[in-house]
């Protein structure tokens, strides 16, 4: 008789994201998965980098939340095929969501998916969903000691964005500590500075996050 | 022979949390469990009511983070007892934690612990830590849809601190959308407008509290 093994829960999730990443590798799909805080602005970013990213790319979101569905419906607004993954009071998005909810997209007519994380700087980080791509959100308004008290969520990321950039006057942000934090931990990957709200630095996002796309389109 | 029955965790977190309740009663001390996002000012918030505080009551602080100690060395630096607990990786903090950690603390000369959770939204709201008394924050620069998205923090709450009110005007926040959400899942819990950097509003939050702590005295 044979023996069943079962794997703990994160090294499960681990496969399950492996073969996700394989899934969406076959469809030459560029996955990239948001986090940041409650209100880091993860929303209103992937909305302006859809606006961006349209002309070019054929785009699908996966809007994760614990309970509700206000995001998706603001991106579903723009007329991108969108699901709504709930968590029902999970911290955090699994590998094992992404891969049951995947059908629900028309993977054949996509180049990019975003999958905005539940908005939470700690859990997210420990769970790999087969992105390509992670990008970490850090708003001005959260505060510049947060590399420090939340070091995974920087450290395991591919790029920074310092969202709400325009904001910079109105709070005590000492931007060259979270730089300094950012780059000892994490030394190659880039940092962007954006507002979704003006506009600036989406740009030079798009242009990063297009190279990426292009190459998972190959 | 007797057969060890182990409780789930969840369970085994509650079985804690009433024995730190039963011990903090003992000694006639109210334990304030401060929850919200990263940066939503949870520390900057206990320091503005140690100083209100301090003159009727006897203070200390457990300052909870992920790692690091940089706001325990800011309440440390008014002279208050603190001691800082790691959670290495965990995203709340739980009661055993609490319970391990309370020694270091001069028991037999305190009226109020304050104890500020991890940043986050969405796991400390599900754990119980032997407290009297929650208090969760919401920042405005955090967005109004905070009580749809995250709901369990803002309904297991005793009230709701409305932090960085002076930065009203420079965000597109709907309050009235707040309170409206607030009231419809948790109708008796007080809520608080607050700038702990002009100071505005700590007035009443202080004497809200004081009226816990002197009940605890008893």
């Amino acid at each position: 008789m044979e023996i069943q093994v079962l794997h703990q829960v994160m090294d499960w999730n681990e496969d399950v994201s492996d073969a996700v990443k394989q899934t969406l590798a076959g469809q030459h799909i560029c996955m990239i998965n948001v986090m940041g805080s409650p209100g880091a602005g993860k929303t209103s970013l992937i909305t302006a980098l859809i606006q961006r990213l349209k002309a070019n790319f054929r785009v699908g979101v996966i809007e994760g939340d614990i309970a509700g569905q206000v995001d998706a419906e603001r991106i579903a607004a723009l007329g991108v095929p969108t699901v709504q993954l709930n968590t029902d009071g999970a911290c955090h998005i699994e590998a094992m969501s992404i891969q049951k909810i995947l059908p629900a997209l028309p993977l054949d007519r996509l180049d990019v998916i975003f999958v905005e994380n539940i908005g939470n700087l700690v859990c997210p980080a420990e769970f790999r969903i087969g992105e390509s791509l992670r990008m970490t959100l850090l708003s001005i308004p959260e505060g510049d000691d947060k590399v420090e008290k939340y070091p995974l969520m920087f450290t395991d990321t591919d790029c920074l964005v310092l969202n709400k950039y325009d904001m910079l006057p109105y709070f005590d942000f000492d931007e060259a500590r979270v730089c300094a934090n950012y780059e000892a931990v994490n030394p190659s990957a880039p940092l962007f500075r954006v507002s979704s709200r003006t506009g600036d630095g989406i740009d030079a996002l798009a242009d990063f996050l297009s190279g990426h796309i292009a190459r998972a389109a190959r």
